[in-house]
């Protein structure tokens, strides 16, 4: 089966790339399952449930989140019933919504999602991420119970994230890591058989700093004195993903390349798509 | 010109693979200036003279470093003495050796190198690397006084890299991040004539955790209790820098694109050498 | 000379403490030179104008602060004339106000007073307060061209604390800790002649979380879902701060102890007083 | 019943203080129940089943631990079959060694006690240890099951420190907070009946940098190169901890007072002794 997963989309630049292409790359290039970070939808800062639904009409099966999950209030609401909407899985027992879900593909493959956050430079005060995940493994098998599994590991530090890709090297279809909005060209497959990707990078204007206006952030470096908020920069989106092949037989994975279209990066496009 | 710039050499395999392959790589391709970072080459930790002058000899102009540079302490010697031995600039007034420096390119131009170090996430007590790079860039401009000017920011966090490009935009020809071992996708030339990558990733095996065997690190996000050292894999290399070609009318960049060369990452090299 | 430091004032619960209790204790004690930071002021965050001068009303010859000092932005803009308000010094250059001056004190002794911020844990984009402190030694010399010497050392880290005051001992009259809001009982005069406390805690209602309601604290601690925002406690206020004797000749110190007023702690005056 | 609890032992100076101390404050003061943490006792760097046992000896019913608990390897040996010696218990499931027990007093109470780590600042990579406290409580009731109920949290930030202790306000006789090695003068009885302090500070020579040698912890402060290791300082150790008086009938705390023995710091006894 084909997957593809996009990252972090940043305010409405990233939208509005999302919303336009995405129905047209799963047409085009029959994507079977596609999933979508939307932490920074929301003008850079967490997510609406018109964004969420939005996301779905384009094609989107489920959105995962990060660390900005709750950073527009409602999701703490409509985290409960939208069951493709996942923040991390980690966050403590009672947190509202859900870590991890299992949907249905289109060719009617069987798919876990998790969305886990890393703690290094972090989130000291989550829950271990690779308990979490080995409790979720538990709870059925690739290639048994699950046709694929895919870990959206939302992270600062790329030694967490390649370590936890190890962890369930074998156990996975693909860990893909996202939450630095930085694209990384380390996509490949471990010995194991799980596809691997330090980041996909952000859906977002990269024109700035990591999707959000220049200005203030580097205001910050330099003067230590907030002049204002974070905003959303305004320029056209680049839209940063992964696409893989999964083994219909082992859940494994076959192929892994990154997926950019937009202005600013050198574009790409898987080359078996 | 044409400038080339190898990211963190990880042990012997690093080592290995810069120095079979560099010479090479210049006198295939007419490299007039190569950089290779060094921190990690004794064995994951630091770089001893000898290191050093067998990386001159494969034919690379400086040599710059990190967090690590102190970690094999001759280092606080030779780097008196060593002249192409570069350590962060932002270290406090009295630290042995130096932080940039003037080097002539096989094309006699006059390149401006300077190594600094972020703080965020990383190293709180160094002195402000934006407020370094503004002093070293009074000395003397771009297009002017130097005929390129490259800057290793040897960082964490994406934010503080992308932010610090913008800062010298137009000022500098080159802003290159090292530090995460993991080779980004984002390698662009801002408006005012930067090229930038955030990170270029390591000369090491890309079969672990960023270069160094990857138990050990796996064991203490597992087990928090230390079994035993790190130590560098002995995986094959996968050279992993970035090539500029430089205006030698302005010094600013015309062309930037990654190179990646050996097993577990997709390779790459520059479409136009 | 006699000198009274009173640490973080929070909120009204706080400066209604201070108001209060600081005449009567300047009057009663015949104190030449008071000091109060006043970083959480303003409902926990910052402070305001009105709230400097009334506390300079009260007695305080100067108010020093730390990290939240930018909270109320107006700061920003009375830190330049209000020569008694000082942020810290090592901030970058160009930031409003001034990080330390020299003031009279009621017998005539020329006090200067400087504000520094630790890194560690805290901001490691701060210029280096061992640096910043060299340089304003450098510029006038304790029992020569001041009569007392004071700093206020924001910080979290005990150890960059107990450093800093081994750094300046002999050159000192005194080092207060601030900003854990927690008093300590490690009040003591070093070998050259230096008064130290590691933190003089707070001025602030003890019954929550470092004068602030407790539940929005420890609801974080335990859920990571934010309810609301932190605010200032509004029980009674415990007076919190250290009291010292300067010698009139050499600028050491003699006599160092605490002061506790008010519920929650065990009350203690110096005993010399 | 009287209940004693010494802060971090810092090399042999604070070992010293304790061997020769401990088994009079014991017999004089009728205490009934005496722990004390051993993080630091060999050289500053963990504990040797030597040092354990002397410690035993001394008097201490439990030692309790830190983040240096492995430093000396052979602990992860004796951890297991020491059953007076915990480690902090919200190491990940697997940990060699306990992180809480319930002990006999002299006066035939129940006494548990419980060792955790906080993870603000510190160790981002450990088990959640409010849920690890609500675990343990779950187990046993004070005033039914136990007759005492002591955490040692030990812990670098003052505010995840007190919202701990108002987390078991009622449900635990002591919370007593460990590792900043700089007493605290916050002793109180909460609302519930919980007696705490921030930080009880060490068992150490007072005169340098939390215990240990302070030319090297300065030196790194000033130069960022590091000349050699951390050392114990040596010169004569002050003992600190926390004394207090609990309800036969309830477990509640009735008094609670500081006790500091030894130069430098300002001497205290409990004045209900
Ligand atoms: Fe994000
Ligand atoms: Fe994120
Ligand atoms: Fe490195
Ligand atoms: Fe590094
Ligand atoms: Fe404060
Ligand atoms: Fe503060
Ligand atoms: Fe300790
Ligand atoms: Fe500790």
């Amino acid at each position: 089966m084909r997957l593809l997963f996009l990252g972090d989309m940043v305010g409405r630049s990233g939208r509005t790339a999302v919303y336009e292409r995405l129905p047209r790359l799963i047409a085009d290039h029959h994507i079977d399952f596609a999933i979508v970070n939307g932490e920074n939808a929301a003008g850079g800062f967490g997510v609406t449930e018109t964004i969420l639904t939005d996301t779905l009409d384009a094609g989107a099966d489920v959105m995962t989140t990060g660390n900005h999950v709750w950073d527009q209030r409602e999701a703490l609401v409509f985290a409960e019933r939208q069951e493709r909407f996942l923040r991390p899985a980690n966050y403590p027992d009672g947190t509202p919504g859900r870590g991890m879900g299992v949907f249905e593909a289109r060719n009617g493959a069987r798919v876990m999602v998790s969305n886990l956050m890393g703690r290094v430079f972090m989130s000291p005060d989550l829950d271990d991420p690779f308990v979490a995940a080995e409790r979720q493994l538990d709870g059925g098998r690739l290639g048994r119970d699950f046709d694929c599994v895919v870990f959206d590991f939302h992270a600062e530090a790329t030694s967490e994230k390649v370590c936890f890709a190890h962890f369930v090297d074998g156990r996975a279809s693909l860990v893909v890591g996202t939450h630095t909005h930085t694209p990384t060209a380390d996509h490949t497959i471990f010995d194991g058989g799980t596809g691997y990707i330090s980041d996909v990078g952000m859906c977002g204007d990269y024109g700035h700093s990591l999707g959000m206006e220049k200005e203030e952030p580097l205001n910050r470096f330099l003067t230590k004195v907030p002049r204002g908020r974070f905003e959303a920069a305004t320029g056209p989106a680049t839209l940063c993903g992964v696409a893989v092949e999964i083994s219909d037989r082992t859940g494994l994975c076959e192929r892994i390349a990154p997926i950019r279209i937009g202005p600013r990066l050198e574009e790409t496009m898987p080359s078996w798509w």
